[in-house]
């Protein structure tokens, strides 16, 4: 949590320069739980991330308006039965002096507040009805934004995709606890019988900092399934396991990490060269993350290295650069080399590409590149996720056209060879500084000998 | 998970109850994921709990038609390149087999099956506006039913709330993880400084099964307020630690337990007179059970024992009796005794009070009865569970209406003194059989000492 004054401090800041680049008024809203199996079952609330950036708090079906530096908060105060349910909640006045607002209202007298407002939609469909009636047009989360709409939100995304001093305190925080969870992780792997014993071990430490997941954790033997929500596989001593999971800290701040080790705690020959190719990978994305640098040409370096690396081992044929431009890599490799992290894991991903792409670029639609999430010159205050990866996804190496079109290309016998490495991922979260880069998931191992000794247990 | 001829056989059972209770046809959609933060971070998927009985699996963006005791499923096969991001998922065919479809088609055939067909509504809205649109009329998931759809709900109930073999199969197993859940709470609570650690022990346990919560958890120092899903207290010495998690299997079957226990490992003098006050009711109330039983009459039973007990211990003043008629008792359980337990924590609360009251029957306005989730005669399987408690809500107690109302009736000197007991509960799950009663989560035990050697550590 923020202290309370330099919170409202800090909220000052983002609205003033909010002002700075729009001449109308904001009206964001936090959102509403949404229902699991019944309407008193719900799932977590999570306000929305634009809202959490300008209000500091997760506070529920509340609304904040924003106009020339001003902060007015629209949120009821409690039913007076609430208390018995929900125990003694703030009040509005009490809210409203924490995170600095110039005025307090119910939220009901927010109509008479909305005349030329932009705004954005949240996700939970009962708010974003609400939103599209009140202003009298249509609020859709899956619709890039128009008018003083797409205007706000490009104000708002050249604000957030710079972190503030409070922001990487927040984010440093999930990083840590994100770091304490792999650990946690590798050595629970020591007794687990099942992926899910290990996911707990994990989720665990996130929860005893009182913290949430950022999204749902991937932690399986098949990591070569990308968004693998199951953990029901048991763990076999051959298996390399990959644990792609993030703490989000009270506020909503994320981080993002994946490590791959080895169930036995030992990587067999064949897991330890592909390893150390995406550790290459990694590491030299890493060493190449500056300000000016474009992020295409950190997953285009990425690409290179893996590529080099699988001819170096027999799996590919030819020259690396020419692989990388037929797309050999991303038979291997589909997916983007990372993304912006913040409030959101994907950061702003809920306004589609218009924060992870440079003003004029698209998705390309090339098989190796159409994944890329961020697509722009990096700027110090930049933080990005580096993920590369190996995967052996059935869907894409036994389809018969890739056979047919790659036949020469692949050595695909010598593939055969490294059937014990259906996935491997190292995740990273790193911060673009002045003079390079800070890595904030830095206290977390990620070669392989430090990996085997975490999970055997450092003897 | 059910075996699979056994899962078939069960299915079918039950529609063909189904189709002895009503004469047209029934189509109920399982739902989809709802959104978090952003369009592609998604709450955890759960299938509506009327669509898990009659499909038994979790299903996603599905359907089924219920006709004279035949089955068809919808379902669209998974997209080609959605084993990259999801695995190989099994075919619209392999699913239809495992659960003993007559037929199956892709979900956009659905729109042809759809004449004089009843459904019910499910909780995410992307769902319910597409059930609303197919069937051309509002199907709201906070609206009871009507017409054909309300004599579909009135079905359905009757068989739900009966629970068959493969029911209780699942139901035990949701019971014994949420009694290692709450073993591993109370011996986290050893070394816990903060709720959210032994918040974090239990659910790790929970998730170690590959099963989920049923419900937000409560784990707080805070018992008197009934739904506090907050969880950043630190643990006091004197602190009473009340935790009410309860697991739900793969299938969608949960379990409810509530236990208080002392954070030193000793009960005070002042909680151990009054945790014995809810326990006797506790046990006096499943003693009672038995087919034929009013459920209202079990409520009426704890609120005799609590009011008797409290003016033993001379806070209430007065005939036990007579207070029970004047409320007196639910100004420290302020809340129904229990409720229906089945695929939903509060089973079948997604129809209002169609499933908890008896037909003709409605909510009481008197404020000791007004929360009873359940007012029906008990039958042989049903599962409810009996959950008496104590709280000293600030928001009750420090009503000056309230205390000038009972300012006889209440000695609130003496009521001090046990100011170290803000909120005991004690909750178990109670099958009512033909002879009487079994409880599911009996292997937890639920007396002082036997709490106490659990939360020291049985040396």
């Amino acid at each position: 949590m923020y202290t309370q004054s330099c919170l409202s401090e800090t909220l000052r800041h983002r609205r003033q320069k909010l002002a700075a680049l729009i001449d109308f008024p904001a009206v964001l809203w936090s959102g509403g739980s949404s229902p699991r199996n019944f309407a008193a079952n719900l799932f977590p609330f999570r306000a929305n991330s634009h809202f959490l950036y300008f209000a500091g708090f997760p506070l529920e079906n509340a609304a904040i308006r924003l106009e020339r530096g001003n902060l007015q908060l629209f949120i009821d105060d409690p039913h007076p039965s609430s208390a018995l349910w929900h125990g003694e909640t703030p009040t509005r006045e009490e809210i409203a002096a924490k995170i600095g607002a110039d005025d307090a209202r119910p939220l009901t007298e927010l109509k008479d507040y909305l005349e030329n407002v932009a705004t954005l939609a949240v996700q939970d469909a009962t708010t974003w009805t609400k939103q599209s009636q009140l202003l009298d047009r249509w609020i859709l989360p899956r619709q890039v934004p128009e008018g003083i709409d797409l205007q706000l939100a490009k104000a708002i995304i050249s604000l957030r995709i710079i972190h503030d001093e409070a922001a990487l305190v927040e984010l440093r925080k999930a990083a840590a606890v994100s770091v304490e969870a792999h650990q946690a992780g590798m050595a629970a792997t020591r007794k687990a019988k099942l992926e899910a014993e290990v996911r707990a071990a994990m989720e665990a430490v996130i929860m005893g900092y009182n913290m949430t997941t950022a999204y749902t954790s991937i932690v399986t033997v098949h990591g070569e399934v990308l968004h693998n929500g199951h953990y029901h596989h048991s763990l076999q001593p051959g298996d390399l396991l990959l644990a792609d999971v993030g703490a989000e800290t009270e506020t909503g701040w994320a981080a993002d990490i994946t490590r791959t080790w080895p169930v036995s705690g030992k990587f067999s020959s064949t897991q330890r060269d592909i390893y150390d190719i995406v550790l290459a990978a990694h590491d030299a994305c890493i060493e190449k993350i500056a300000p000016g640098v474009e992020y295409g040409d950190i997953h285009l370096l990425a690409a290179g290295i893996i590529a080099e690396g699988l001819v170096d081992l027999g799996i590919l044929r030819g020259k690396p650069e020419d692989l990388v431009k037929m797309d050999l890599h991303a038979l291997f490799f589909p997916h983007g080399i990372g993304h912006l992290l913040g409030l959101d894991v994907h950061d702003m991903e809920d306004l589609g590409d218009l924060a992870g792409y440079e003003e004029g670029r698209k998705r390309s639609d090339r098989f190796g590149l159409s994944y890329l999430r961020l697509n722009r010159p990096l700027k110090p205050g930049m933080l990005v996720t580096i993920e590369p990866g190996f995967y052996q996804v059935p869907g894409i190496l036994n389809d018969p056209k890739v056979r047919d079109q790659y036949q020469y290309l692949v050595n695909w016998e010598r593939l055969e060879q490294f059937a014990d490495v259906r996935g491997i991922r190292i995740e990273d979260d790193v911060l673009v500084t002045e003079s390079g880069s800070e890595v904030l998931t830095a206290a977390l191992p990620n070669k392989a000998e430090e990996i085997e000794n975490l999970v055997l247990g450092d003897r």
